[in-house]
């Protein structure tokens, strides 16, 4: 049975939200760890699972509230490893996709403290699974993309993607932003196409998950639920749009005029 | 307690290959389904974990070796769910991601039976983990690209990746082939420069993991492990190859030499 080392840090995955979606390694290294450091978006209900004599800490650095450096977790991590403590780095979803897990990585060599990494499932997968929508397909996605947004933030001036986004692809934008006006343009200069489907999921894999979906020419008014947010572009989206398709089609009474004369042309 | 319910289908994601990789849900879903279809890549170590009295089969279409056909599949999952069986639908890593899921899940809306999708640990992430490399990076890999290969089929003869690929991207390549000279060509054709570094890691998150590095100039003749085979392209795999590139250096002697000359200069 796993059990967190003494004098070691695990860098683990913690999932999308959802605690049944923690890999088995990672439910035991915390249940048997004696420092939990965690990231702000990681729930109360997974840090339930750390031993009840655990230090459980949030090093997070919430949205324009700095608490704590990068180079501040560096230290912490290697301090309490050196005391001998087990240390588990809980990271949401998979620790090396937009983590900054490159920066503890070389911390941690760099000091000579012996650790390990353990994934985990990324919330762009919890949030396809939860809408039964496949990320990639045989005939119209043969891709997956992940990207992170810049707006959050706002200090980066580059759009989420510089050049033709492949048309058999599927875009995941993590930390989207609020703009969608900006995003939809943006979207459009990497030559998305105005009629493919673009989804903002809300709190994925959370019991308060929304979504919302239109094709990308009218991505600029989506309303979107509240933070984290992801975004989802392509063509494999298109179950989640295709009703709204059927209503911005004919109105039924043109409809049923058209279906009368094509039965008379039939008939003649 | 979560358990798999009559009469439906789960789509779970087996995760890399080491039982410890499954989520939680995957877990307690196999623990007590009536019936598991899985795919040939699923390890024993995984199905061992289904119920004792559940009936465990193989629906994977082997390389070369059809055996069922993905109509095949649909009935056998929609036949036990009308049955009244609880059914688990085991697919290697994730199953949103390159598994077909988008056709069986459209064969199960069609036949109105119920569904759930359990998302899982994809390969890329498991072997991101156990070789301790970020696939994103704040500075060199701003994107995570997965993509398959196609020189297993030989039938598509599009290339992994047309078009310039971004420099700030870490691109996977699922079921590469064995024709890394092939795939050299198109990567370099893609604008991938001859230093950037690639790995093939072989059996990911197996016992059997091995993995091999280099930079793109000499990936043609690079000795990949046996199948199952990624292919991780991108900056953010340096450290794999950072050894190499200080041995393809100067000779120590002509580095001595040249730092000599160096001091004498500034010593003017």
């Amino acid at each position: 049975m796993t059990k967190a080392e003494a004098g070691k840090v695990y860098l683990v995955g913690a999932g999308p939200g959802d605690p049944e979606l923690l890999t088995v390694r990672a439910v035991r290294l915390l249940e048997t760890a004696d420092v939990v450091f965690h990231d702000d978006l990681v729930p109360d209900e997974v840090l339930a699972l750390a031993h009840k004599h655990a230090l459980v800490t949030s090093v997070g650095k919430r949205c324009g509230r700095p608490r704590i450096t990068q180079q501040g977790i560096h230290s912490l991590m290697i301090e309490a490893a050196r005391a001998g403590q087990s240390v588990v780095r809980l990271k949401s979803g998979d620790p090396l996709v937009f983590g900054r897990a490159g920066e503890e990585i070389a911390a941690l060599r760099a000091a000579a403290v012996d650790f390990e990494v353990v994934p985990g499932v990324t919330a762009a997968f919890a949030a396809g699974a939860s809408l039964a929508l496949p990320l990639t397909d045989r005939k119209s996605a043969s891709k997956l993309i992940l990207c992170t947004g810049h707006h959050a933030t706002g200090k980066d001036p580059a759009p989420v993607w510089s050049g033709p986004l492949p048309e058999d692809a599927t875009l995941v934008i993590y930390m989207p932003g609020r703009d969608t006006a900006r995003l939809a343009r943006e979207l459009a200069e990497a030559g998305v196409a105005a009629d493919v489907p673009c989804a903002a999921v809300s709190q994925a894999a959370t019991p308060r998950q929304t979504h919302a979906a239109c094709r990308l020419e009218k991505f600029a008014e989506l309303e979107c639920g509240p933070a984290p947010l992801l975004v989802l572009v392509g063509r494999a989206m298109e179950p989640l749009v295709m009703g709204q398709q059927d209503e911005a089609g004919l109105p039924i009474a043109e409809a049923a005029q058209l279906l009368d004369r094509v039965l008379r042309l039939s008939s003649r």
